[in-house]
């Protein structure tokens, strides 16, 4: 088949605050090739991503994302390895370009296994999807009595792993962190997994984040994340080399599978967290997950939004038994559930795994997601290059 | 003073081909503070780029450019630096941000070295602008012949250094990247300095670049850029640790110091290129060249356009006497030469400098520039967030 069309959906709750919760707005693509339609969903700016798709071409290096993908033959994974290193080759300067691709690249591969009748992770190599431990993904509260309150309610909801973040984190005193992480390991009980997410707060100041070793290893913290710029490899490592037992992890920002090998080769990092709607997609986020293998270290995902986000960023690690938690968004807002509801539940053994149907197995309601579209019109030298044409 | 106003122009030639030549179309930012006007160039999609700067917010961490700049203090390099990390942290999880903010950087700049009476370089640190042998930046010809008359064109006008690129380099036989080599040295004559661009064309394979690494001596290349993938740092430190002569050059695709600094400390390269319209501005580009200098090795400026996207990239290098090399755009469209007019002269002696006159010391000639603009227009949700504006 051939990819016939490429439709955005910008998707927004009525009202964007600043909290650091990536699931207040979305974009969807939907893909048709053959008869068969693909979903997909970049963890990115609507606007920006959309505009890289559509946009004028600067010179042969700096084309849109369009030029490489519509009407491609799509048959085969081969044929989505080498759609994604046109994408890299033509639109390699245009920086937004991976961002807007990974939906794509997501949406391609689930036309593939819809049009052969088998999951994504199969035709991605593994031959059966484990269960993974998912954890809660949350925000610290304002004071430790917050944060006591949001991790109760999810090991309530039967949550064994909770991993907080933002919220001033790292930006006060060592004593103010060490109150909230006391908060959360009361809340999570002994036996719980307790993640922390730094969120980039000390850039490249390996001794503000050496400074809350002891207090991280003391609550027995399993990680400390993106404690430093993504690409701060030396602080990363040299972090990694003062810690006992926390271990440090990153790669969210990763918008291509070298930034995340880089990360694990030069960053010494214990867990590599990708986010399949950034790094350019599934074949990406494989390659990575091939070299964690090799490397000793565990792969995650990183999800904050909707079920079709999760089932993507599941697949390329689906078949590796011992990488077992999973990043799954326990408190998103009301559009990203309702983008694929309850999709991906919660066994009764505590576990999520990648669906088992036929690509990425979520499907989509477009008809619930009317009250969300935000339509999009573009005029670039007078003529219309996008018209508010994206809605159902 | 405070930013009081940021425009952006986007300029394009009436037709764009797909010829890896970056002068076709140009993203100009014009800042007035206090009074002040400052102007700086994105080497970056114009279309891409303005999205960035006024997109709807997503959250917390992907905020427009615009939030960090606009109605911000400038009196000071601190303020820039304040403002840059501002950037890197609200529109952290937007990918096109350090494109956008570049140009708006170098603008920031020039608006300090005016409102102060001095040249950029010197708000840099730097005392003095030593001169820079200028190399003329051209691609292939489609055959060794053709390549031949371009480089004698260059040599005529004065130049003793050429770089040539792009037009199928590496894609074929090393015996046809040969014969274009030879062309190249015999138009150049033996004193001349001969630089070959790769344009990535290898991606991640060493022994395909190391395959060319004899014809690449023999004809005396001083370096050879971009053999791989930016982020390939151990494909590049492999390539380095066959080279006997042949010093490899790389850095143009950074997007901020970090991955500049990284492909030095892990690529092994000898020459580090940076665009200044692409790393997030002079900020970040000095603390490469800080970085270059404690390590060894040559920093170059990379340019393809106008002469103030020059007068910007030689900034951070200016007072860096051992650091002569220079990218000197010497066929660009008319719309580069157009946007500042022969501002910066190839000297009697044959080198370039960084202007000594306050800010980069490049006017801009909006009134030559009305036949290049493009109109922009946005509609988000039925609003309109940039309206047809972008005119003198």
């Amino acid at each position: 088949v051939r990819v016939d069309s490429v439709d955005f959906y910008y998707l927004s709750m009525p009202e964007i605050t600043l909290d650091v919760d990536g699931s207040q707005d979305a974009l969807l693509v939907r893909i048709t090739a053959g008869g068969y339609v693909g979903w997909g969903e970049c963890e990115a700016s609507p606007l920006v991503s959309i505009a890289a798709f559509v946009t004028p071409p600067s010179h042969g290096a700096c084309q849109p994302v369009s030029a490489s993908v519509l009407h491609q033959q799509l048959d085969s994974p081969a044929d989505i390895s080498r759609i994604s290193a046109l994408v890299q080759r033509n639109s390699m300067d245009l920086l937004q370009a991976p961002h807007t691709y990974s939906g794509i690249d997501m949406a391609l591969w689930d036309v593939l296994g819809k049009a052969r009748g088998v999951p994504v992770w199969k035709l991605l190599g593994y031959s059966c999807s484990y269960p993974k431990t998912p954890y809660a993904s949350l925000l610290f509260g304002e004071t430790p009595d917050e944060t006591f309150i949001r991790v109760r309610t999810e090991v309530a909801k039967g949550f064994r792993a909770v991993k907080l973040g933002w919220a001033g984190f790292g930006e006060g005193t060592v004593k103010r962190d060490d109150d909230q992480l006391a908060a959360a390991r009361d809340a999570i009980g002994t036996d719980g997994i307790l993640l922390v997410d730094a969120g980039q707060i000390w850039r490249e100041d390996v001794g503000a984040a050496a400074d809350r070793l002891e207090s991280l290893d003391r609550h027995q913290v399993t990680w400390i994340e993106e404690p430093f710029l993504p690409d701060a490899y030396s602080a990363y490592s040299a972090l990694a080399r003062q810690s006992s037992r926390v271990r440090v992890a990153g790669g969210e920002s990763s918008h291509n599978a070298r930034m995340a090998i880089n990360l694990m080769r030069y960053g010494d990092i214990g867990f590599v967290q990708i986010d399949c709607g950034r790094i350019g997609g599934l074949g990406e986020a494989k390659q990575v997950a091939d070299y964690a293998v090799s490397a000793g270290v565990t792969y995650v995902n990183h999800t904050f939004t909707s079920n079709l986000a999760l089932s993507a960023s599941l697949q390329p690690f689906a078949g590796l038994e011992n990488h077992s938690l999973c990043e799954y968004p326990a408190e998103p807002k009301r559009l990203a559930r309702d983008i694929s509801p309850s999709t991906i539940r919660i066994d009764p053994d505590g576990c999520v795994r990648a669906p088992d149907s036929p690509g990425l197995g979520v499907e989509v309601d477009l008809d619930a997601l009317v009250q969300y579209m935000v339509p999009v019109e573009l005029r670039v030298g007078g003529h219309d290059i996008l018209k508010a044409s994206l809605t159902v």
